[in-house]
This record gives C-alpha cells, structure tokens and sequence, in this order.
C-alpha cells in the first residue's frame, strides 16, 4: 500500500515533511483559540506537517527523542502564518507579470520601460499600468504616437495609476476601431486633438471601448501569474488566503497546480457568483483538496460600487456630489434570491458592500434569510466600509463576519472625507466598533487593490496612521483595535471566516505547521517598527516554502 | 504520517482494498502485452489495488501465505475489465435521464413516445435524442408540425441517433429566431420545403442555432446523470472509457465525482477541442488523478459530419444525393493549425473522420505534422468509417490508430450501401484491413449513438452480423477480425490508445486488478452466444463496484 499512497502523497502535498522534527531555540507567539497570546521557544512537527507539540525547552539536551531533524532558529521570533481575508490571487498574479510603470519619472523613461519590456516579452499585446503624467511634468497627457515609437504595431494598453484613465497605441485604436467618428460613451471621454482624432487617452467609461479587445491571457501566462502571486504572498508571511471571486478558469488554474504539486498557499476561494459555485462545486462545497490546500466554500455577490468612483450606495446624497447616491447593484429581491440560491446548496455567503446603504440592504437580506438558513453560516459582508451608526449594533447578530482591510482606511481617509462630509465619518472604518457590537472582525488586504503585506495592515490597525504617521494621532482614532485583536483578525479570525479554524490560523497541536519567522517581535516594538516587520521564512505544513534571499525554496 | 495518507486515500481512492487478497476458483483469461491469451485459475491482488501473481492453483491448500481476504468465483470466468475506445460519459449520462426514442420502429411509435414524456415530466424544454427516420422508413426527415402535434408550444430539441440532426418542434424554431430568412450557415444545413421554410431539422452546424438556447442542465441533473452513466457502464463490464469531447463543465464535474470518492470507472479524457485542454491542462495533459481514474490527455477535433445525415465529407458525390459530397469542417490549413497548437503542449490528438474526403484530408496533415512532432504521439483518427481503399496503407505510417466501433457497421450497413453505392464499400468499416496494413485497431461504442455493451461489439467484429444474424455470412465479411483481435481492440489496444497501457487492458503483476465476472467463456462459444455474454460482478483496482441483482455495490 505504500508505494501507491507515497505517488498519491507526492501529488497532492508538495514537498511536505515525512519525519517528526523539532524547531527550537525560537520566540515563539501564538494565540490561542480565545484570543490569548501563549509563548512558547520550542515546537514539534509532526510528519503530517501539523504541529505535535509547544513548548519551552531550557537545554539543547532536553531535545526528545524520535526527532528526525532539527531546526534552529537562533532565537528569532516564530508566528502563525499571517492569513489575508480577503484578496484576489490571479488579480494580484497578473498585476505582479504585466508591465509596471509606477515610479517612472518622466515620459522618456517611461517610454524607455515600455521598449524593453516590450523586447523581453513576446505577449501578443503589450498591457501594463502605472503611469502618472502628473509626475512627470509633462503639462498634458501622453500620445498614441509616443507609445508607437518603443511599441511599433503591438496592441498596447497601459492604466493609468488610478485606474481611471487607458493610455493606448494606434494599433489598439485600430483593434478596437476608436475613430474620430467615435462618439464619448456615456460617463466616459476619448481625448481628442484639434482635428477631433483620438489622441490615445480613454478616460473612465471609455476605457470599456478597448478593454473587450483586449486577449485573454493564455494559459501558460496565467500559470506564470499565479506563481508570482503565490511566491509574492509567501514572501510576505502570507501563508493562506480568501479568494474573492475564484472564476472557472481560476479554478482550474488552481487545481492544476495543486495537480502538480506546485500549489503551496492555502486558498479558501469564493466563487464568482452562483452560477460559478455550482458549476464546480455541484450540489455544495468542495472538500478540502491538496492537504487543506484548496476549497471553494463559498460565493461572492456584489451589492455595489467603489467609493472612489461613487459607486458605494450611500443613504444619503455624496457629500462632493449632490444628487447622486452611488450604484445598488441589485434589488433587493435580486440579492435575495442570490442568497438564496447559494445557502441552499449550503455555500456560504460573502457580499461586497461599501457604502451604508448597501450594508443596510445586505443585514436587511441576512435578517430575512436566517430563519429558514439556520446552523453555522458565517454569512460574510466584505469590506463594510461605511455603515451607518445605527446598523453597527446589527453586525453582532446572526453571527455576521465583518471582513475588513485597514490599508482602505489610511489610502481613502482624505477621499473619504470629500465623499461624505465631516458628519458621516462616525460608522467608516469602524473596526473596533464591530467588535464592540460583537461582530467577527477579519482583516485582509483586498490585494492587488493595496499591498498584501499584512504587517502594514497590522501597523495601521494599531494606529490608524499613514507610513509618514499621519494624522497625527491617528483618524477616527476612536476605532483603533488593540495589537491582539487585529492580530486574531490577522489570524484565527481570518481562518473562522473560511471554515479553516480547525487547520489554520494559530499553533497548537494538531493545527498545520504554518509559520512564519520575523526578525522583531510584533508584540514589543512600536506601530512604526510593526509597519517594517521584515519576513525572514514561511513554512507551510512544516515544510519551508520561502526564504528571504533564496531563489527557490530549499 | 499514515493519518493523513488513510485521510488522502479515502479521498482519492473510491473503496479500495486494503489487504492484499486472493481471488480463486476462476477461469481466469487475459491477453498479455503481444495479445497472446493466459489462462489461470486464481490472481492476488495487492493492498495497491494492482495484481500481485496470475497462478494456477491445484488445492485449497496451496493457497499463499498473508492473504487477508478470498473471493471463491465458484469456477465462473474472469476477464480483464472491458474498455470503451470511444464514448461520450454526459451523452449517456444524458440520454439515460432524458427522453430516449432509439429503438422506435415508426414516427407514430416517435410521437407516441414524446407525448408520454411531455405529460411526465415538468422540464420547460423537452429534450432527448436516439431518432432515426431510416429505421422508421420514412423516406423522408420527420417535421416541426409532426412534433408540435404532441409537444403544444413546449420547447422541443430531439438529437438524431447519430447526433449530426436535430429534430424541432415550432415552439423550438421560434424560441430561436430561424425563419425562412435565416441562411444556412458555414458546415451546417437547415431542411426547407419547397417554399424555403424550415421544416424543423437541422444538420450538422445548424444545430448550434438552437443549441444555445435550450436551457443547460443543473448541477444537479448533470451528477445524477454521470452516476446513472457510470452504473449503466459498469454493469456492461466497461471499466475505462475514452471520454471523447470533455467539455469544461463535464471535467469539473469529473473532478468533483472525484473529490468526494464517487469517480469509480477510469476516464481517459479527450478535450472538446484545444481550448477546452489548455483550459484545464493548462502546459500539457493533466496527471492521471485519483488513483488512475481521470486524466485529460488529448483533444477532440473534427474533420467532417456523419454518414446518415450525408454530413461525412466524401471524395464523391453521394450515391443517393447526387451533387453533394458532404461537409468539410476545417480546411486543410485550419485543421493543421489546431492540431498543431495541441501537439506543441504534448496533447495527443484525436480526430473524428467519417467519410473518405475526411480521412484522407486527416492523413495528409499527419503526414506534414510527423517531422516537427515526433516522438510518441499516438495519433488518433475517431471512426475511419468510409476510407478509401488507396488511403488504407498510410493508416499504417506514423503509427496511427484507428478508432472503431463494430456496432457502426450493422447499424449502418444498409444505409451506407445507400449512400455510398454497391461499388464504394471495400474500405468501409475496414477492421482487418487495418491491422493488415499495420494501424492499431481500437474498438468502442461511440455510446450513447450506439449502446456500450462490449460484447454485442465484439461478436459484431468476428461476424459482421446484426442481432438477428443477418447478412448471412457478414457484411463484406473479408474484414471480419479474430476473436483475439477484437479482444484485443477492446483491452490492450484500447488502453495504448489512451497512453494507459501500463495500468489497465490485461491483467499482469502491477497492473490495476479491474476485471469482470461473466457468464459464459467468450472464447468458447459462438458469436450469437458471445453477444449474450451476461457480467456478473465489475470490479475496478481490485474493489467490487457493480454486482448483477445489487442496487449498489457491496
């Protein structure tokens, strides 16, 4: 039997451990299941890659028998994998392989990185993001001809660093067929010359007129992606995440890796919609594959829009746009029957909603729904960004998760602001009143939106400041979460929410070996310092996956 | 470590054994690997699921140290469990669940047969298949009006039993917008009356006019109708099948089966053209999962139609519709360029060619390919039904496989001599040819066109005649093959077909113990006999999955 079940081990766990070890000489931190912190300076891994046992160990000679290797960690501080709730890994993949213009000084730079990514890649169009005229004193925006002279008849498509405007070369007007003769969409401009030609820049809706043209990445591309989201994550202390809005094609994607033995992070994904749920996972959630690697467990909905973009559904009139209240994306009906369809077969359920309106649309559903949709649910409203005071005390009941991002917090604050007025700032960002109101706070990233290096997230959970440590004080610093809970939202919060709390999220025995090694102690150094934790390792099932300063893992 | 590999296992492995056992008492028969046949009268199988020792066993009390489990098989016949070259999983999955007119003797037993459905079941389309006008001889295609007579304005897609023509009601024509206005399209044939109208069939890419508009089925629907295809499979004693034309949802499908322990028959699966593969295989074929019951390694393309619609693409006119030749799905340049982007990622290719034009048009691109491609490839070609007898040689080049179905050939016979004339019949169904001119013969069902049961297909091979034993003497019965030849098109040769053939087709040391228990000693009976070849028990990797007269297995 045990060459047949040693070629299925190899298949599905990559690389795990098949002998007892122990890690020693380590500050090692954990929660417990209540949130308390334990210390420990020595832990045992099982060859099943979980944890046998922590402990404090005063001598080398104390080392118990039967250990098959030994790793010394020199007195370095070990923790729980860090665990993103929320994120997007091909989002994060395709960002990390396309062409990156942030940080370009002037056109001709830029127009320099183009050319050489350009003659590096063999991509049928060239497509990338990051550029900021205004950083480049360039008094007007790039050209379609400017782009031609590194790109040649390449279709090209670069983003503007906000997202908001395309900056593209002749050749996709072409493909896209975008004339003179093109009108401006509807909430959208082409910038035009004198003549009325377009110049090359598609702002906000008229960037849709090219996007569809634009290929889909092929297969190989998308595989290149995922690693480079993975080993990005892994590098981070990510060691799993929730995966917002797993498509088909994701899907496969991931279990083609897992196929192989390539897939290392855990991924707790979240369909994209119903249709997508049940189309893979049939009549309710897949198991757990790949040795607690990978699971579709549930559905993502949207309720609305973005903030920015004033696309967030507010109660109330934008408080830099009268009249207008943001984009509700469904009715409530709509939303219902969504709900509905996915709590039948047992999927759990996960809402965007930004803005207070949509929040008060999402707990309006959950009220409706819970009677008929009793047992464990963990229904989930992701990001919760602007709640009106008066439905905070409704997160507390039915078990309602509050997955949040506190990097939105510091990114938005001043846009904020401008959206709502000074008055409505009361429910923003409210992390410690979820709390408070007995809600399950969970932090993530919402990666690639911000940066997926959750020590950052930690620091601004702590302080409610900025990297230069602004507002002084923090803001709303009403709302600020001790360094132990948004440490559990980190944690064993973020792992409640995907069903993973009996796998991963702290260590103890019988959890997965999931850890990472840092070079302070989060607990003992300032929020400043905790914004600059340095990962120095991350294991995944007891088994090392990433090393700062090693090309591939050992 | 054994834990989570027992965890692994019960995931992976549906019920295998887990002691190594003796199976006695049998009149064992297996081909080995050069197609000889071994005798033998008892076989341990491993805790592995694979045969250990095939041996002859005198006395009870010769029976072997360690064995943990004996299946007394009371002297009946043991033979290595059948495999399906050709066959559609979901089709049969389909047809068992759907409305089912194979076998009607006349359009009013048809309609009879339709109007009973609709009254039994809710469906908002009525769905179904198996029609056939030449067995109702008709002389002519059943209409819209005929259907709508039983249907009302129920939506109504009945699929010929060749699946090249659609039978539609109005309900059906009108949901999909064709009218007398809407033109043939490329590949594809909409039968008009005199007046231009449509008279409710549609041949070949016609059908995909209506096809996008009848309602997928649910999940739900789609696991019910897997597990009634792979009941139905195993009690015929198929234990692996070619799965030709996989599509996304039927591979998630596969996979989840899979996940959860229910994937019990092996799936060689063939993509639904190559961006079906790259999407699930991404680089390359997947790895054989679950313990050697699901791997996609290849990519079903198309050549041409069928024969019975006169969609088979013929080097000439057909006999009884002078001034057509049929259809050619692909130019020379457009098959060359898929089967070229499936061969660069190592995906074996398969393609479907009926009519002689076809062939030889499949040929010649092999014949370009073979230099860029070597190595092993094992080209495919489904069918190889009409070749014409000058094209028959090169069948024998490159080692190509011919893919065959007997049942094709009595089914078919008189309407081919219709089609084809008395004076094109030498390369038709042309079995001992081929392995006279070196291709490697490989026989299946195509089911659901035909019914699996490998025995009615193997005593078709060594007689050429239908059930009722007509002709007498066999249907051009110079390519009647040997009783060992067809065993061999079923077992060995059908396993190298699908790069299987160091895991199932015979049965040796180290190859999965799938095998069956049937009624009678095929190789010592006469061809009517072997055709009422009764399976008594299916076993798959050394576990019972199907016994006669059990609703489930033990």
């Amino acid at each position: 039997m045990m060459r047949l079940l040693l070629a299925l081990a190899m298949l599905i766990m990559p690389a795990a451990a098949f002998a007892d070890g122990i890690i020693y000489n380590v500050n090692g931190l954990t929660l417990d299941e209540d949130g308390n912190v334990v210390r420990f300076n020595a832990m045992i891994v099982g060859s099943d890659g979980r944890v046998v046992k922590l402990f404090d160990l005063d001598r080398r000679d104390d080392f118990p028998e039967g250990m098959e290797w030994r790793a010394d960690m020199e007195g370095r501080t070990l923790l729980p994998g860090m665990i993103d709730g929320h994120g997007h890994v091909m989002g994060l993949g395709f960002q990390l392989s396309q062409l990156n213009l942030t940080g370009t000084q002037s056109l001709d730079a830029a127009l320099a990185q183009v050319g050489q990514w350009a003659g590096d890649n063999s991509a049928r169009w060239i497509v990338g993001r990051g550029w900021n005229q205004e950083i480049w004193g360039l008094g007007r925006f790039p050209t379609a001809q400017e782009l031609d002279s590194v790109t040649g008849d390449r279709p090209t498509v670069l983003d503007r660093v906000d997202g908001h405007a395309l900056w593209v070369n002749s050749a996709a007007l072409q493909a896209a067929g975008i004339t003179k003769d093109t009108p401006d969409p509807a909430g959208g401009r082409i910038e035009r010359d004198a003549q009325g030609n377009p110049i090359g820049i598609l702002v906000d809706a008229a960037m849709n007129l090219i996007r569809d043209h634009v290929p889909q990445p092929t297969p190989r591309e998308s595989n290149a992606a995922f690693l480079a989201a993975q080993r990005y994550l892994l590098a981070q202390g990510v060691t799993a995440t929730a995966d917002m809005g797993t498509t088909v094609e994701d899907w496969l994607l991931y279990r083609r890796m897992g196929d192989i033995g390539l897939l290392e992070i855990r991924i707790m994904s979240y369909g994209h919609g119903v249709d997508t749920a049940l189309e893979v996972g049939g009549q309710g959630p897949t198991p757990w594959l790949y040795g607690d690697r990978l699971r579709m467990g549930g559905i993502k909905l949207y309720a609305d829009g973005a903030l920015g973009s004033r696309g967030a559904w507010l109660k109330a009139d934008y408080a830099d746009a009268p009249g207008q209240t943001g984009l509700g994306f469904l009715s409530d009906d709509q939303l219902g029957n969504l709900m509905v369809r996915g709590a039948m077969d047992n999927f759990q359920i996960a809402v965007h909603a930004i803005g207070d309106r949509a929040n008060s649309q999402v707990l309006d559903v959950i009220d409706e729904l819970v009677d008929t949709f009793d047992g464990d649910r963990r229904w989930r409203i992701e990001h919760a960004q602007i709640v009106d005071p008066a439905d905070l005390p409704r997160f507390g009941k039915h078990g309602i998760i509050a997955s949040m991002q506190p990097v939105h917090q510091t990114s938005d604050m001043a846009m904020a602001e401008a959206r709502l007025g000074p008055d409505r700032l009361a429910g923003a960002y409210a992390w410690k009143s979820m709390i408070d109101n007995g809600s399950l706070l969970v932090f993530g990233s919402d990666f690639p939106v911000e940066d997926p290096k959750p020590f950052i997230g930690w620091a601004v959970a702590v302080s409610r400041q900025d990297a230069d440590l602004r507002p002084f004080g923090g803001w709303q610093p009403q709302e600020i979460v001790t360094r132990e809970q948004a440490w559990a939202a980190y944690t064993i919060n973020a792992a409640y929410a995907g069903f993973a709390e009996d796998k991963v999220g702290r260590l103890a025995p019988g959890m997965q070996a999931d850890f990472i090694i840092v070079d302070r102690d989060p607990l003992n150094v300032s929020a400043r310092q905790l914004r600059e934790t340095q990962v120095l390792e991350t294991w995944i099932g007891g088994e090392r996956v990433w090393k700062l300063g090693e090309e591939e893992p050992n």
